[in-house]
């Protein structure tokens, strides 16, 4: 109950400063002050299965009445966990139809071989048989310890018991189930207008350490009631995604279990390539996926900053994301934010570091817009008000490193004494 | 006191684990039980000259008593701090002659601009004035806070003041006078036979933040009593320096200030290109310089253990660099080290992320001679063996990618809370 107040919190107080697109509603908070209602056509169940927590929901099955379209981008970590495999062979297999996908937390099914790829598969066959689908409908995800064998009676269990707890009015159950360090459940819903009426796009994902994605990231899970093609899906949830989950960072490590799909149910108004709504759809998609993403990143193993670091003037965006990425993933740069010290020459450095090229006597600096460095490398601001700014919770960092066109933004996080004893003992 | 305690400790303990050629020998302790003397023909002095610290050194000059060959290496950070500017032009343009570096700590003179160069130009005059020599027969390095200018009335000050403390019989001041945040000085002294005598080799160095030198390091000052063609010079400097100080991370932070010297007084044995005493002094110098990273990354901010990380086994050696690289520096893989946690799976999942081509089936990982993990994927290990190994000051990992010839080696260390407190408040 603590952690679900403090999760409304901080997504309402997130969703007060984002800038939405002007098409797009947040949806009005219900009964329990949640922003999270599932489109048309979905439901979803929960239940607390012991795998290794036993005092919370640890599995959750996402479902669709019918035959739904899906996407999904998977990590590209060579020690890529079982459950990615068999979704990617579901995902290619299939042809268009999909109704459910499965997610356990507290145990990843990573590194364990051909058992841990026979126990995936039997997670699908498991919900198959309980929903009446076919085993290639269903997508499985896992999230937690890596080199341990699932414990299959447990999740057997739960998972003939996740019936009666179906439901489609809250996204809340299964944010919470999909947990594993995270201190608070993510979700969000949004209403968006489109020429031929309105759709609805929920999402519901999972931090908070081995954050650093590669072309997918840690667990999301979006659903529509939009009638749209496979393809389509793919290209809206690809495109959304680099300036997302592809953008953030807490510790610099790929998860082998990175997993963000999306379901569209079909029931809603009908999106083709052609029409502009198309483009809306892109935006909408992106600014709800850009909005969890920076939940993960606020939810950072021991993170008490969201720190928006954007790198311009660049020779291109390439150069200016290498710039972004090296600051955002920099130990000393982190632990000084952390620290509320100024410590502006670790900035420059990093980006000194990154392989971007520059002219250092060109660099400008500013935390928010309070400017920090001017060229020709002349730090003159005010002690006083820099602290004011890094003592927020949430600020921006901006270089310009030239007179380029490239630019880059990348989200991250401080690094506290909680972090290392949060990682110091995760097995445990 | 307490420091030197530690550090002749800590030396003795690594010197005795170490491997050394055939044909070197460790000088043998003095009356101060220090390794440290320097070769003929190099004195040194240091002062206290209240530039950030009031309480000990942080102003050393290394002198040699005449024409002296040199070479050094440089950071490739963008931001190159004014001293490593001017050492590079001095560098460039001396013919062969060196007498003199100059050293403080405290403050890098990094990102400081036009004052910046003139300051550091300042300081080799000011040395050159005190002991008749060129200014630019002199080197100049600085280490410490980024972006603040130096306090150059101090600076010369203590320049002015060295003359009386100069010595030749230990390096221990020296080194005493180059640290920050390092707890210990850092210094080593080896004799090498030679076919046509005995000639030595002393180095000391300092860390112990921003460590992951790319082609430089941080501040690591060597001298030999061989007479040597600066050409020769720089070559036995670069082949050492790969295998040692650019194979060590404590935190993935480059250096503005990275710089590795060497100077030759000419005093001893000569050395030419043809002659298979070359093969011997590049040996022997890579040892020591692969002593003295080893002891940066013993005193890395914060940490409690060395980590010898080896991959075998890769497509190439630049596979296994990368992966041995990643996992060195994965912060997830840092602390699970400092809780003492076998957390095998943080190991694998940083090579799965590094770039480097292997296939997960074929992994075999070993704790010391302890193998955690072998094909396809069994992991079948006692863990209280694995713990008592991790609670050791010093153990290696290693991990086989596959059947190639590739092979590399890193050291890094644990990442504990005393970093981020180090990091947190570094400039007050």
């Amino acid at each position: 109950m603590e952690k679900l107040c403090k999760g409304l919190k901080v997504i309402h107080q997130l969703s007060a400063i984002t800038r939405w697109p002007s098409t797009v509603t947040p949806m009005a908070s219900g009964a329990d002050g949640s922003n999270g209602f599932w489109p048309e056509g979905f439901s979803t169940g929960a239940v607390c299965a012991n795998i290794k927590y036993s005092n919370r929901n640890d599995l959750m099955v996402l479902m669709t009445d019918g035959p739904a379209t899906a996407a999904a981008l998977f990590t590209l970590n060579r020690c890529v966990a079982a459950p990615i495999t068999l979704s990617r062979q579901h995902l290619n297999s299939s042809s268009s139809s999909f109704r459910a996908l499965v997610c356990n937390s507290g145990n990843a099914n990573a590194a364990t071989g051909d058992k841990g790829l026979s126990d995936a598969r039997a997670m699908a066959e498991a919900v198959a048989k309980e929903f009446s689908l076919k085993p290639e409908e269903v997508l499985v995800a896992s999230t937690g310890v890596i080199g341990q064998l699932l414990p299959m009676d447990k999740v057997l269990d739960g998972i003939s018991s996740l019936a009666p707890t179906m439901q489609c009015h809250s996204v809340l159950d299964a944010a919470g189930a999909i947990m594993t360090t995270d201190t608070f459940p993510k979700f969000y819903t949004l209403e968006l207008q489109l020429s031929t009426g309105s759709i609805r796009l929920s999402g519901i994902t999972k931090g908070s350490g081995m954050i650093c994605p590669n072309m997918a990231t840690m667990l999301a899970f979006l659903a529509t009631d939009a009638l749209i093609e496979p393809a389509l899906l793919h290209t809206a949830l690809e495109l959304g995604n680099r300036k997302s989950f592809n953008a953030i960072t807490v510790d610099g490590d790929t998860s082998t279990n990175d997993m963000v799909s999306i379901f569209a149910s079909g029931k809603g108004a009908e999106i083709t390539g052609e029409s502009p709504d198309f483009t809306l759809f892109c935006e909408a998609l992106e600014a709800l996926m850009t909005f969890l993403a920076k939940l993960i990143v606020i939810d950072g193993e021991g993170a008490t900053k969201l720190v928006e670091i954007t790198v311009k003037g660049a020779a291109d965006d390439l150069d200016a994301e290498l710039a972004a990425r090296t600051i955002a993933q920099s130990s000393l740069v982190k632990t000084a934010l952390h620290g509320e010290d100024a410590n502006w020459g670790r900035i420059i450095a990093a980006a000194g570091r990154s392989g971007a090229v520059f002219n250092q006597e060109e660099l400008e600096l500013y935390f928010d817009d309070l400017r920090i460095l001017q060229p020709p490398l002349v730090a003159d601001f005010s002690e006083e008000a820099a602290s004011e700014i890094l003592a927020k919770d949430a600020f921006t960092i901006t270089l310009r490193l030239g007179h380029g066109s490239g630019e880059a933004t990348i989200w991250s996080c401080d690094l506290s004494k909680e972090y290392v004893e949060i990682n110091g003992s995760y097995r445990s």
